[in-house]
């Protein structure tokens, strides 16, 4: 017979059981951190009508989608977990209770251009709070302090979250007549990390005389009081800039009675998309800077104006747990986790019994990783086994042990050997 | 704007929030202890390369499949996780140490007519022990012992396990010289859940003169014990039935050391597929029949031929774990499962401040499901939000409370309340 090789598509992380095992950690601390702060759990289909998930999609996000046809439906599948809540929250409007939390981890399709890094099918781990008409900026606040608690939780180094609000930008824009140039700007402003500050003025040039205004804005620096203090200071008159402000000074506020300090606000992060109206995240490793953000969101106005008529608010951000984790590796932020699969394996020198049992139960109660090794092979090629496991102990029971109702514990890394009494 | 109705397809569940609560407390179940007994996370692609996914498919199967082009490629959708394990065993056979536990849970794909309680996204839950050339039978035992605690933990009633070997049967018919009519006698015997033991006898009298001694076979009842030893006193020569009930005693053994009782041989479980070649299981709530198999699988001789010369035995068992969830609701074996989602609402009658967040915080420091109410609109109001929410605990702090270093914390259920001093 012909063998088909067992090829996997690239873009897609196909990882060996440790990493798995790893990459299963950083999903349950996501999850129940999510959970912990009364988010529910929603999973939705991966595919969907291709008109339903292509509703307000267009551009670049229509071409990377993957598309199919089963019968006579046309059907996509999913490339972010958003469209599938907004689906979700207008279909069952009238049984949800606002505001609405729900996190979704789940796996999303981008057939982009494979490169290094970049996945096609990826995991998405978000959380969203969605109100009706109108959201309060507490749910703001609480954002950042879970994703501080996940970040904590996950042992990846310090991170800061940076936050602004988009009103800021816009009403800082309308004062100076440059809403026209407004997304222009911003698209420029967000590059800053990538092409330096110099550059950033060297392009505002071009399209405006208040290159200088603009730069020494987003410059304003200090403690997280400070710049709120120059930003009055400024005295801009604009609605939309003393809304924006009063929102950051409001949320800045409950970051103080949540206790939570990991954060700066930082006048440069704008999310270039439209999608978000007010305040915005991104999330930065200290020590890894080059890895990006490592989670980003915001708050935007209506979450499901293409299916319903009522108004949604909402505020959410995203881990991109492929993305992270792979860059993670990458950097070498993730070492050591070549962890055993199993910690203690068991080698009975004639056979299973009651005996053996005993003890692998005993073990197994205990919560520990324990293997019984039912190799036909001789003693020292089952110690060669245990090697190749990397198992931590070996319990080794014989006519002698259980004649005396005990074992032998020995600890594989340094050779030592203990016995043990039942 | 023209809406786009907000549509999921049929045969794709999407659960409302408590439901979904309970459906992942039933995964998280199935997922925890699989890990307890060292089976490792495996996450491979939902897309996969067509002739590697369809490598040995055919017929039905086929049929059902979800396939799509993207660029050149022709791809499809996992329509199991036994096919991805295979390419996953055989792609990494060199860095894998055998036997290979695996567990996976994902979601897998079949076109099938849409039907009440059918569908053609839902969860599989499998684990998998894989050999290199050979593999020990106490791997058959420890399947049932797992699957016996999964149910217990998950409480919906008495269940059976019920046991066989291929090989005994497969024996039994060579030694009537029946091998050319046994797949088909073994399709009739599969039905008799369905159709009963007269008509399977009917069924079977077409084919052969031997009905009679196939039926009392198939009917051979008593304790475990004594079906063994009733299959012993058939003095059957045959080598292949001789090698079955080999099996069958030892993993019976193995059983009883791991004081397992909740499993009983049924010589009339086929488990219909040519796969299988070895033990088979399948499991039956007993108070629900109706619902039909919840765990099956079994032992087979070879997993990844299509793709590697590798002789890799394995044994393995999959909950469906959707459809399991639709005929537990559907049964009424789920009841009352609408669990409130907040467990406690905070409502500060003046806004929150320092002293709403200690108490907040230390709610959720206890791991309690606790919410601060920031909707804007009158006391009155805000408890009615709170019975919508099904919360059965709400948290009033008011001016007094403050002053007095107290809350009140109100049992929404009975009306009750009482005065807790910080």
């Amino acid at each position: 017979m012909k063998l088909v090789e067992p090829r996997t598509l690239s873009g897609f992380m196909e990882l060996e059981p440790s990493s798995q095992l790893l990459f299963e950690k950083y999903k349950n601390i996501i999850e129940s951190t999510y959970q912990k702060y009364s988010f529910t759990p929603l999973d939705t289909p991966v595919i969907e009508y291709a008109n339903v998930l292509l509703a307000k999609a267009g551009g670049e996000t229509e071409k990377q989608i993957y598309r199919l046809k089963k019968g006579d439906n046309d059907l996509a599948l999913r490339f972010d977990l958003t469209v599938p809540l907004a689906k979700y929250v207008a279909k069952n409007y009238n049984e949800l209770v606002f505001p609405f939390k729900r996190y979704q981890i789940g796996k999303v399709y981008r057939g982009e251009r494979a490169q290094r890094g970049r996945f096609r099918e990826f995991y998405q781990c978000d959380i969203d709070v969605i109100g009706d008409e109108t959201l309060p900026l507490i749910y703001d606040a609480q954002i950042p302090v879970i994703i501080g608690e996940i970040l904590n939780k996950m042992e990846i180094g310090k991170y800061v979250i940076r936050l602004n609000n988009r009103k800021i930008l816009n009403g800082f824009f309308s004062n100076l007549n440059l809403t026209d140039f407004q997304t222009e700007i911003l698209r420029i402003i967000d590059k800053i990390d990538k092409i330096g500050a110099v550059e950033v003025e060297n392009e505002i040039k071009e399209l405006t005389k208040y290159s200088k205004e603009i730069m020494s804005f987003i410059s304003i620096t200090g403690s997280n009081d400070e710049i709120l203090r120059q930003l009055e200071e400024l005295k801009i008159e604009d609605e939309i800039f003393v809304e924006g402000l009063n929102e950051l000074k409001e949320v800045v506020n409950y970051l103080k009675l949540m206790k939570f300090n990991d954060y700066k606000i930082d006048l440069t992060i704008a999310r270039g998309l439209d999608y978000y109206t007010g305040t915005v995240y991104e999330t930065t490793l200290i020590n890894n800077p080059e890895i990006g953000s490592v989670a980003s969101g915001g708050r935007y106005e209506n979450l499901a104006g293409y299916y319903t008529n009522k108004k949604l608010p909402g505020v959410g951000i995203s881990i991109g747990l492929t993305r992270l984790f792979y860059n993670l590796l990458d950097a070498g932020v993730i070492k050591d986790y070549k962890k055993p699969i199993v910690d203690y394996l068991i080698i009975p020198m004639d056979g299973v019994d009651e005996f053996t049992f005993n003890i692998y139960n005993q073990y197994l109660n205990e919560n520990k990783k324990v293997e019984i090794c039912m190799l036909d092979k001789n003693f020292k090629q089952k110690m060669k086994y245990a090697n190749r496991l990397n198992v931590p102990y070996v319990i080794i029971i014989g006519e002698n042990e259980k004649n005396n109702n005990e074992y032998v514990l020995k600890n594989m890394y340094d050779g030592s050997q203990k016995i043990i009494k039942l």
